[in-house]
């Protein structure tokens, strides 16, 4: 898509200093930005960068336009940052606002309740009984199973699969990929070790404002609800498992693991390929660094631990210090003996 | 779906105390159960749980009846909890059923074989040679290849991709998003360490009796086969990689990797984000502990590993409480290094 | 498919030694092989193996063929593991070169270009001014989002998902379910804790002769690009994240995760379930163990690491080793202490 100084000064209520017909059709920052980006200018009046930029429209705030002319056309604001953000998100929406209408061919029960202005692409399947808040978008070859509720101003991206009886919020984004409400891993051996399936009956809440990976799995409750609280952002390849609820807020990132029946406190963060044991209950304002393995956690909120098995960060920073040396440390303790031999022995 | 006391009552024969016409429409424990629930109550007779239950029926053993009457209406049987189990059990094949012939538009090769009764559903792709056993349910979006053949009373959730020539059992459950069949990561460097593929041309063979987690992959074999044997539980998220073997009735959980030619022994309980070695070959009911990884493993059946690289779990365990420690010691050796230097120099 | 030994030796100049019109279905190795199976002998001219092979037709170097009769029929060449080889390839893309044409029901905008000799197999959906370039097989319920660019000779494997702007290059493979252009995950925090989105308007590039593993996920960059470089070849569930760059001729193995803007080398080997941090430059020819965790890392080339925190491999393996004898240790160091306090107060 290609945009003019002068349409998108109008978005950001911008003055246009230049050709107002200079195009634009993408967005870079001010070094790598070539003739066709868009680039922004924070700070520094006249740096370098500001005067050799081959970016064709830049953002500047009014206090940094420099007096001698500049190749580009320049969109004066009040704060270039800020405006530039605003139009990172307007571009982001404009991929997903004229989406509409269902796209042949699509399966969509006679039973299923659409709202408005949705859009449900090609190859995409809903169930009987399931429901499509208004303005959600369903992207092509999505699965609904029955009685699966989506709100609205939602976006399942290509290929997100939901099981039955799951409900997914409002402002809720779901990337390409995701599995929501497969079967917990539940199983009982009998006597001779063969696996005796439990089923798993519960579902999956994803409350608002929540955003899940490409890929990542959340499995159903066996009885009940998974639940993913309002405004926590999961990450790609994630995996969750039965009956786990996650706090508000909470970010958890790639490749993380959490295992059935944990609770997630509100705030937490999660670093990447974290495994958390099951039934265990995290504070809030927990912080798990990246490959920690938590196998049992203390309530006192706001703590950051480390290691597998896990303990406090700080101190385990230090004990890694020292695993480092553990082959010196051997040696003095030889050496040791030796003396202390020597002298017994002398 | 809702079903009365008195239709309840006919599948796990049971007697009615109450109102027969009671519905319900779905499962709680007893203390989370509402109006339209139905829970069980496994002992005490007079607990306060079961006294102020909310639950419109209540599964209770004969012996547990209150004098006292209920609100909730009673179904009376000999074990509560064989019989909770088995209608959730009833409940969730409900969901399976009742699904039958094959959805428009679905693809199907004119040299597909099609048992009976099976469910393909729309978007699902069987291509030429392959086969569906009876009772089969595939549903939305599955990607069935050249020659695949999938044994009867088995299901394949939704967007599930099986690759050419490859080989599901009999009851099989396999989640969406999984990939069975993909080339295995097989490349030889040439000289200046640019990568020739190595052609995977084997197959995946999945014995009857197994269950794959969602978006987990098995590779197929280089010649031969992948072989994932009877009744053996794979969680969501896992990586068995070419010619990988894993025997009868083993459990492995989320994300865990096994690497290629790697045999896994029957029994075995492979932990969550564990890694194994390739060339590897476990014994009988080995246990891998949660993010173990496995560079090397005896044959003695039963063992437990546990760190990375991994050893016996409870010298790891004495291991990793010593490490904790580690600054400490330091400390300690450095103090006797002080002790003796000044008994030496004193 | 069937294949005389007549129509074999066509494909690979060898000369028939027995009936030419032996057929065979598959291969095998020499030890496994049965009746419809094509083996090769490279060695030994009289071993057990060869005399015993119930294998159909064996590939054998002219050097090799023994003086006595065999069952089977054998191919004479000048280097049957060549020959075997060149085989395996022959067979492995005659499941690719028989694909041809928009398979119904697809979808494809109007404004897609699409070269000769493409495929787009059945649910796959090709969105608005993206391309596809010639002799590129794309198999069924793939998704191209808007203006992704696709090059010539490149196989995307079922369900695979392409978000919009992505371009990818020729002779790429990427396998079933793999995701492209995901959004980054990058959210800023308000002074309550509430996390905002960072819009993600980059792309993902993906160069020549890469192949990606099935249910991989390579995320857009916030800005610019997420660059994967000619020849390098990923496994199975590998996270990318936004502004990765991977260079030229690396390899990454299953389920290793690679932090935002990280770049990795040329010719690196990363291997399984490693985590790399972000913001990070390895060099080339750098080498990271299984389950590393990489926080920080020198610019020498051709290092290699080990642990988590990750440190010289070198290093790792020795302190590991301590590691395990780290309860002995700390009873050598409390008995030093008793010895030298016995003295103390001798």
């Amino acid at each position: 898509m290609q945009f003019t100084a002068q349409q998108i000064a109008g978005l950001i209520n911008a003055t246009v200093q230049g050709n107002p017909e200079t195009t634009v059709s993408s967005f870079n920052n001010i070094e790598a930005a070539t003739k066709g980006d868009l680039t922004f200018m924070g700070n520094a009046k006249y740096s370098e960068a500001l005067l050799q930029s081959e970016a064709s429209i830049i953002l500047i705030g009014k206090d940094m336009v420099p007096d001698q002319p500049l190749k580009a056309t320049l969109l004066v604001v009040n704060d270039a940052y800020q405006a530039f953000a605003t139009l990172l998100e307007i571009y982001q929406q404009m991929h997903v606002q004229g989406l509409k209408g269902i796209e042949e061919p699509a399966f969509v029960s006679e039973s299923a309740k659409l709202g408005e202005n949705i859009y449900i692409g090609a190859f995409s399947y809903v169930n009987n009984r399931s429901s499509v808040g208004k303005n959600t978008k369903i992207y092509p070859g999505c699965y609904l199973g029955e009685n699966v509720k989506v709100g609205e101003n939602t976006i399942l991206y290509a290929g997100v699969k939901i099981y039955h009886d799951c409900v997914i919020g409002n402002n809720v984004i779901i990337h390409a990929g995701a599995v929501i409400g497969a079967d917990g891993f539940g199983f009982v051996p009998d006597k001779s070790g063969v696996y005796k399936k439990i089923p798993q009956i519960g579902n999956v809440i994803i409350e608002d404002d929540v955003e899940i990976g490409a890929n990542t799995c959340v499995d159903r409750a066996t009885l009940n609800s998974t639940i993913i609280k309002k405004g926590t952002k999961i990450d790609n390849l994630v995996q969750l498992a039965h009956n786990v609820e996650v706090g508000e807020h909470t970010g958890i990132a790639a490749q993380a693991g959490i295992s059935g029946s944990t609770h997630i406190g509100k705030h937490n963060m999660i670093a990447g390929q974290v495994g958390i044991a099951g039934h265990l209950k995290t504070p809030d304002r927990f912080i798990a660094t990246a490959q920690s393995g938590i196998a049992k956690v203390s309530d006192k909120p706001g703590q950051m631990v480390g290691g597998s098995p896990a303990f406090a960060m700080r101190d385990h920073l230090k004990s890694s210090a020292v695993y480092r040396r553990l082959p010196e440390l051997e040696k003095r303790i030889a050496e040791l003996e030796k003396a202390l031999g020597e002298r017994k022995n002398g």
